[in-house]
């Protein structure tokens, strides 16, 4: 049961074939029956095929190489634009212009985004996320244009699949799972949830490679380091208040 | 294609039978291979199956009966604890107190909790999401015990379906589908993407109901009014803090 997600894997390596406006169509058009607060589909999804706009996100996702190679990058969006102008031409006072709203807007948005990879891979595609989007928002807002109450949230690289890499590791289910209550962790809980993923060999490469002691130091001093974080969440507060989600 | 998407419908009212721990573990097993960012898993599942703990839920949101009544309620949190535990644990300095990292979370949360939606739909059982989860995050900080660096934010009522309810209109495609960039909306789309939503039977009840001229109206001055959403910003900024997502 469930063999397509369990077996799933993201792709960043695509052949050189198009997706089907109809197909890639039919996948939007489903995916927007996922849950979405209230009726109000708070979402936007930009298409990008043209090779000139790829250039043009290239730099806002590091230059990562999917970009320009995906034959489609789909950027889902964060919406309370449309909303509010459908209030403004109805004799109603949208009240959108705040936090609750945009984390509101982005559930609606990555319920989308996540019920179109599950869609897309049933039928033979590859996808890739791409983390970047909320790293360098303003990038992605110039170069498609999104008009304030409208903030990229996520992005996906789509297409046929020229790779099939290996399966990365997850945690034991015990990880993640609570049963009725919040259980903390002891240091013997973090030792064995993680020794599986402590003893892959590529885990010991990272390691040795970045000149490290253990994993976690690979994570908080390379890949996702609190200088980063930090110099990125205040960008993050600087855009969403450029977009009229923060005062 | 994708019919079992195409044809879904939230469902709120669920039969008396359980739902089998081994399908309820193998659904969030396939659910975690969803992608997250780094391979870090950040999120936290807190099942909710105990009549007792279910009361405690219910005002929370703000007593919507299938709290109580569904067999499950499972409630997603962003959680970059247990992460910074393995950090810590591991000589390495976690810097993930901060907005970024919040919302890295939430991502990795929210698709999780959407791959499990489509598959448990799959098997036949219905699910509900809750968007009182962020209203009212403290609450159920208090009730599930949660520690820092964990914050509900989405809850799903999942059960065998004892209804299936008319589905829900949604816009035409083009209304949230933007070809390389963002399409501004001119008042005649506003017209025409709203018609079919503006014309059902039911939306004209919600108006009468009201005693509202416009169904905008109904939204803006009774479901997700500027006032509620702007108490509960300022609300999500102080929980934000207390879960050390914001300094």
């Amino acid at each position: 049961m469930f063999e397509n997600v369990k077996n799933r894997r993201s792709v960043r390596r695509y052949q050189v074939r198009e997706i089907a406006p109809l197909l890639l169509n039919d996948l939007l058009e489903a995916s927007f029956r996922a849950s979405t607060l209230g009726g109000m589909q708070l979402y936007s999804v930009v298409v990008t095929r043209d090779a000139e706009m790829k250039e043009k996100l290239s730099p806002a996702h590091f230059n990562q190489p999917m970009v320009k190679s995906a034959p489609v990058v789909l950027t889902f969006c964060a919406d309370f634009h449309r909303f509010s102008l459908w209030c403004e031409q109805r004799k109603a006072t949208p009240g959108y212009d705040n936090l609750m709203s945009f984390l509101n807007a982005s559930m609606d948005t990555l319920l989308v985004a996540q019920t179109f990879c599950t869609l897309a891979e049933e039928v033979g595609l590859g996808i890739c996320y791409l983390g970047t989007t909320t790293y360098n928002p303003q990038m992605i807002i110039e170069a498609l244009e999104l008009p304030k109450l409208v903030f990229p949230i996520t992005t996906i690289t789509v297409g046929y699949p020229a790779e099939m890499p290996e399966q990365v590791d997850r945690l034991p289910l015990e990880a993640a799972v609570h049963l009725e209550r919040y259980h903390d962790y002891t240091p013997a809980d973090i030792d064995r949830l993680y020794a599986y993923k402590e003893s892959l060999p590529e885990s010991k490469g990272f390691v040795s490679e970045n000149r490290k002691e253990t994993l976690a130091q690979v994570f908080t001093d390379v890949r996702y380091t609190k200088k980063d974080n930090e110099f990125m969440s205040e960008n993050l507060l600087k855009v969403l208040r450029e977009q009229g989600f923060l005062r």
